[in-house]
């Protein structure tokens, strides 16, 4: 809800004047390239710079199923659910498999694959081509590092590429209970994207490919896709800024710190939490009139209703979560649950 | 798996060597669409005529929906599994809803649709557009007029036009449970079609539109997905003949003669039927070795395991099943399931 | 505007009641796959056997073209002109180049993929991905095995298939002229489909990729396409037909020799021929009173207005002309043409 | 080549750390939209933020036409030539007639428009369902007000959209011989924008939609294109700051002043202008060496080679410009012209 991390516009301020290439040829995303590229200790990475993260998901899911092809995603998968067609816009059925608190797991891709090389009249179906997951989930749940591997595992074995959508990965990294690193997820997917636009930049994805050349022409399909920033220094020089002196981990865990203390208030004020989630993204159970004062006191969104007399709203963090407003709202979850 | 019914192929030789107009202009074509039209009580239709079902089905979808729509099917709606993706191929999303034995309720649609409104995100989300049903229905079930009512008061309330697939629709028509006629589907759907490849034709459907006018540009949409037969003689002849002296509701009657009796044996034999198909597809639980023995001697096709021991298979009765075939399978019924 | 040469109605009605498996998988569509392998001198082809010409443009130019490709066209092409938007439905650009008499020149393709690779900025624009080419061509015209040889070594170099559409062809093979046999198009071209329905078939085009296993998963490309025809078995039954005892050459000797009967009367009238075409099309300019007394009263269609004061008509033969058909015809002119 | 104007910069600083409603909901898309809708006389405007060019034409275009449709454009029409087949991607033809300078004219629009209706066959071709221009053209040159009058009049006979590509549209409404306000193109044209990357901005497109609810459901195809900008505050901000105080036309002369004094410049030194352009893209016509040289030492780029001894550099001024750099060039080409 706010723009940018202050370092963001203080650089894009002072590098203004200067003179550059258009469509990411500047020497802002060289060097930001190269900083991701140490990151994830994937040295020959291809490093692309897109604008959004509906954008990028088709852009990316485009370039890599042939036409025949789907995506294999978990149901709540953004792709799924909140990119208005984007990816079927490209010709590709989502195949949306079940899921726990937002994950996929090993298994039930690995039926879903086995299903189809089994039937007899596969010929007449889409052909899965593809995984999609998200780290953090929709439901601000992670993978563990043996869930990534055993899902990567499934995905090499059946020639398939594994995708990962990190919009949120910043909060990912900084969480405690997180073991997956960069370079995990550089070493066990073939496409991923670090988020810029909620994890502290005005707005910018970076799509890190850490086989060099795996996607053939993928600048051109950027283009295609409309998603080809004219000033690609822009997203550049927010990457660099984000990857140097740690400032995208720092972001992270400014989100942590206050989500953590949320949810310890909000235990201790006999609420419900649910999904599991230990990312930025608080999801808490209420009966019906603590929701909607949640909602109308504090900034909480509707997420859905489990029954008639609950509803289940959400919260979320970020960079410029500042302490202030955390204890404000603490005081708020006292003062309601008081009895 | 037999080619057509004699008359068809008597007519075509027939008429082989008159000159006609080419891509539907010709007279066969149109007394057919004047007979269908009468036949559906629907003087003012629109009728079209295409090769194949899938084909029918991509053009007609296509048609009607804006680019940010998709089309509401059953899970197990031939356009969600067995087309390859066409739909998708066309930019649609195909949304999966549970079902019934095969069938959609009006309840869930309403569900579906309202569920949108409601959502405070859906302007992020792909639009309902239409709804899709076929009769008889995937699993061989009928919808009933009062089903069919109550689906198409929901379309029309949400302003969504309704479309039947009825590639197999003889075999409705001419089944003794069934009470929805073809004056009936042509009063509660928008567009819907006649099949004829599955009915006793070489291949073809009609696509009617009982609101004259209500697809512009259809005829380009068909040529523009490779839809358009040059010789629309052969579709115009095909139709005239099976919607000549109740031609079309034989071959379904046929059907089901060899169908009822089937049924008839197997229960006789003890066998569990399931599904409540009361058309001319057959399914049938059976234990795997029964299963396996009905699949190598009999022209059974598998279908699907509800558990380990056990196995769903499926056999299909037509315009041309012989007397002396069902007897057969009787007696091997018979021998197969005697203690 | 006729049907379909009898002696593939014939064996339609003979096999008409023999069980066979659908989707191509038939045993005559195995039998005329292997003579069309063996009439094209390529014993690895893969064969498959489409319903009409648009969709099979569409279906190959979409298997063959990766998503930021077009496709290279003279600006006469069916593709580019009369398929109602087939390819662009594909998501592909037709690149239309310039023309003589309806053929393309290897020069002409050398340069636009020369101009291409050279310009500073082709990342921003399509990528020339194939050829396609016809033959006969839309003017009738044919290419002389030196020229194909010719596109063919551009194509080769640049790496890009070269796609023949043959829906004509058997005017081609026919054609006292012509020097490019099937074996020749089998060595120079990638895929190409030889033509059924203006060539004798009821309808249906035969797919033939040399190289077996180039297109991997066309089968479900086809089906995708709404292009997979349930009963197979009819193409099949048609190709295996027209590839027995050489008659689908005789079905174009009949259409060149009234062809040329036709020209030569026209020619003895004094009446301009015009795009040198030597197959079963034949343009004629004349002066707008003549050609409009040429579309009363016989079968020519307009073609084009070269100026205010002349038309462009065609007349075009075909398996199915009679020789006292052509009688009339000469006659005609004679009377038309006379002082 | 540079960031944005300061002033832009400036504000986005300001306003960093406010909190505001996503996706263009917020209080500066609102106010920008009110200021926009009051610069175009156009009080009931729809207007929409979209981030880039290509993106923005895509969309637009896929929301005006139905799957059947092509959009007319001028052979060098940006959506045809450097686009990277963006509008063939969503479906569409891009319909490429010939140009004068860049510019379409009425009559060659009629042309096309009358071509297809009495086209025969036309129900099997591509149907022009919308123009596109741009203003400036590629070419740099303008329509005049009475041309602009004569699109739109062939357009609204024709019941077509007429839409107007305005990526450097400042440069048109500072140019001295320009007589096409704001107003005359929102009373003319069905849709257009504002360009923003290219007229002193970070990035950003302003689509205005004279006649309100012209375009349903634009919101979500703008998402579906993956085009919809997450923090759409920053578009609102950018263009609430372009149109205050005159700022949008403040960047437009400055850039004007410098191209005019360069023309000055050449012409004085004897150096062949091309195009006519009078607005801020410079088209010079140099001999080889010459040309070599003003691409070496200044930021000349590479057009087109005319002849074998010629070549065609253009350069570009823009809102950011300074006169010492101007001072600069002028020198230069003195020095490099002199005898």
């Amino acid at each position: 809800m706010e723009g940018a991390h202050p370092e963001i516009l203080k650089r894009l301020a002072e590098t203004n004047f200067i003179k550059s290439a258009g469509y990411g040829m500047d020497e802002y995303s060289e060097a930001a390239g190269s900083k991701i590229r140490k990151a994830c200790n994937a040295p020959d990475a291809d490093v692309f710079f897109l604008v959004g993260g509906t954008q990028t998901n088709a852009t990316v899911i485009d370039a890599l199923l042939r036409s025949y092809q789907g995506v294999i995603s978990a149901e709540t998968g953004h792709v799924n659910v909140h990119e208005a067609g984007a990816i079927e816009f490209g010709g590709h059925k989502v195949m949306a498999l079940s899921h726990t608190d937002g994950k996929l797991s090993a298994e039930v891709i690995a039926k879903c694959l086995k299903d189809y090389q089994d039937d007899a009249n596969h010929d007449h179906m889409v052909m899965p081509g593809m995984v999609y997951i998200s780290q953090p989930t929709e439901y601000g749940t992670l993978y563990t590092l043996k869930e990534l591997e055993a899902i990567s595992k499934v995905c090499r074995e059946h020639k398939i590429p594994l995708y990962l959508d990190g919009a949120r990965l910043a909060y990912a990294l900084a969480c405690p209970v997180n073991d997956v690193e960069l370079e995990d997820i550089a070493r066990l997917c073939d496409v991923f994207y670090i988020g810029g636009t909620k994890c502290g930049a005005l707005f910018g994805e970076a799509v890190v490919i850490p086989k060099q050349g795996y996607i053939p022409h993928f600048f051109t399909m950027i283009k295609q896709h409309g998603a080809l920033l004219a000033k690609g220094r822009l997203l550049g020089i927010q990457f660099d800024t984000l990857f140097t002196d740690g400032l995208y981990k720092l972001i992270g865990e400014n989100a942590m710190q206050a989500a953590d203390r949320i949810r310890a208030k909000m235990r201790e004020c006999g609420l419900e939490l649910c999904f599991n989630s230990p990312t930025n993204q608080i999801f808490c159970i209420a009966e019906n009139a603590l929701a909607e004062k949640l909602m109308q006191e504090a900034e909480f969104s509707f997420w859905e209703k489990p029954d008639d007399t609950h509803t289940i709203v959400r919260c979320v963090t970020d960079w410029a979560t500042a302490e202030e407003d955390v204890d404000a709202l603490c005081e708020l979850l006292e003062s309601l649950t008081r009895k």
